[in-house]
């Protein structure tokens, strides 16, 4: 894989996703961390469609970029066809690939963008396959800075040495850069001042685990895996600065969707007067939802917590409840940390202006 | 498996601990539930004291009958030994068994009380096999006897129809009879009373998913089954009307240990307004701990977390913290459901009164 993001001189994560010589989009198989560093490379839209409903590709941001990405491969490089036809065959990939999954909001409006770009360089007679590789590369170089710009306006609000815990993984491999919640911690490691971090495995999928504390080792900086039941306690012992974590869909009240468990971990901050912050590029603010009662969260199926490769873990017969994702009200949050400012969670709609 | 525990006159659930006819203890191998359902002999306090410290024999009540059991199995049936040798290797039993955990209080209650009744044997001149075999037996029958009055108690409180939250597993499986925070459920099922469960899968062991949904499932009891994130916003859906959970031990001041995750599930219960309930027996009481800060909290090992059944779920060379058991504050909870009484938690030691 060629393709790393330099953190400093010395330290380097491989990139979740790049391009391939012949034009197909390369991913790093996120299903297979930590025991195995697998790559695919996609080729058709139905095959990027497949590696964001089954986990391969994942993370809001990263969700967009695949998007894009594969809005592109379904472009071109095939001169022959119409402008009419390609927009057609546009306009299809990006209905498939918007119904990948419901909650994040970044697939959509990358989806958009590359809609409207295909609309106004047909429209321009441009030719669409050059301008929507150009498109999805500027997604991609732009959620790329933008993870950099969350990463400094977040490494100001974290003290000297402390520990931050997170959930989920919203870091290198969940953007196209270094992360939106990791970002800071990534700045000031490489920045050379100490961070540690509290990781929790992140039930059913364990993202925690699998990727964020792979990628933190990985990158030099110190790890230490918990439970999902271990974040209150954890948080009582009073060794925990403060908590960041990344963002699905952020409404327009300030309340956030992210991996179940957030809200829990945002209770639990709050019973112990721990900061938290949410960080997450301005494209996942979403001002067409007011709040967050109305965001729709994805339930995935029952044999995510009923059993882990092959194993059973659960009587067969039993109800699952299982959603993707839950929503932390904006009053349980302290700052929503974006590429743009540090505001707290009400006037998030102004991130936008 | 001939022992079961009869709840009305159709359901039954296997019993964990047993005699076979030759004196060994039968039990049932918990680690191995729900895909095996598989039975073991041990002949001697060694493999009780191993088969509790590997958790195939667990739950608070359980580990102390267990206990008892074992040290029984050390006193006899060997006539010919004198009193004073016997003392001395009932003592040594005694020292083993309580090495095996730390948390748990009955264990030590179960163990002081062996202990106590074979020096009074010995000064009788009383046969000492036959003596603690009696007395082990008599805690197992106080036991079953004490999660029926639990659930007499608890039953009460439980509104008709309601959703009833728990976490690990406080049922037939960790203890002598129907449970302690299952008792209740188990006798309005019995009575006809519809009643559903929300069980969340308790990492890293899984005592959710693998025994507490099981035996519930196995006695007709509606269970949906949850991840440990999920719980907080489970909660905020309004539909869960109280939630019962085990203690290990309970401080004098009301605070409670149990199950890494209660702390949590408690924190999640005062802000939504739900009742939280600890059911336990009386001997889960221990009047010489001051406050939850001075229980003795297990650490488990790291693999617990960091894989299962053979596959890395984290990469290796990251920290781990694997505490078994966490403490939740006597202001975070409802009331304790012992086998005498339903108390507010500062006035628990009444309860031994």
């Amino acid at each position: 894989m060629t393709g790393r993001y330099l953190l400093g001189m010395t330290v380097s994560i491989p990139s979740p996703i790049d391009w391939t010589p012949d034009h197909r989009i390369r991913i790093l198989d996120q299903t297979r961390l930590p025991e195995e560093e697998v790559y695919l490379d996609l080729r058709s839209v139905e095959e990027v469609g497949e590696a964001i409903r089954s986990l391969r590709v994942r993370g809001a941001p990263l969700i967009g970029i695949a998007a894009a990405m594969g809005v592109a491969v379904a472009a071109g490089p095939l001169p022959r066809l119409s402008a009419s036809v390609l927009l057609t065959r546009i306009r299809e990939a990006c209905r498939l690939l918007g119904a990948t999954r419901p909650t994040a909001v970044n697939l959509h409006w990358a989806l958009k963008r590359m809609e409207r770009r295909a609309e106004a360089a047909a429209g321009a007679g441009e030719p669409l396959g050059t301008a929507l590789l150009a498109e999805a590369n500027a997604i991609w170089d732009e959620d790329r800075a933008m993870c950099r710009r969350i990463g400094d306006l977040g490494a100001g609000l974290i003290p000297d040495g402390g520990t931050i815990a997170t959930i989920c993984n919203a870091g290198a491999l969940a953007t196209g850069g270094i992360g939106t919640a990791l970002a800071p911690i990534y700045l000031l490691h490489e920045r050379g001042v100490p961070v540690q971090t509290l990781v929790p495995e992140t039930r059913p999928l364990l993202q925690g685990s699998r990727l964020t504390a792979w990628e933190l080792h990985r990158a030099g900086v110190p790890v230490t895996l918990i439970g999902d039941g271990m974040i209150a306690s954890r948080l009582r012992r009073g060794d925990v600065q403060a908590v960041l974590v990344g963002a699905d869909r952020i409404a327009a009240n300030g309340d956030v969707a992210n991996k179940i468990g957030t809200y829990g971990l945002a209770l639990a901050a709050r019973a112990h007067r721990v900061p938290f912050y949410v960080a997450a590029p301005s494209s996942t603010v979403d001002p067409s939802t007011s709040e967050g009662s109305a965001i729709p969260i994805e339930e995935r199926a029952p044999g995510e917590l009923t059993g882990w490769r092959g194993h059973n873990s659960a009587p067969a017969g039993i109800q699952v409840w299982n959603p993707a994702f839950d929503v932390t009200p904006a009053e349980l949050i302290t700052a929503i940390i974006t590429d743009r400012a540090v505001l707290p969670p009400r006037d998030i709609v102004r991130t936008l202006d």
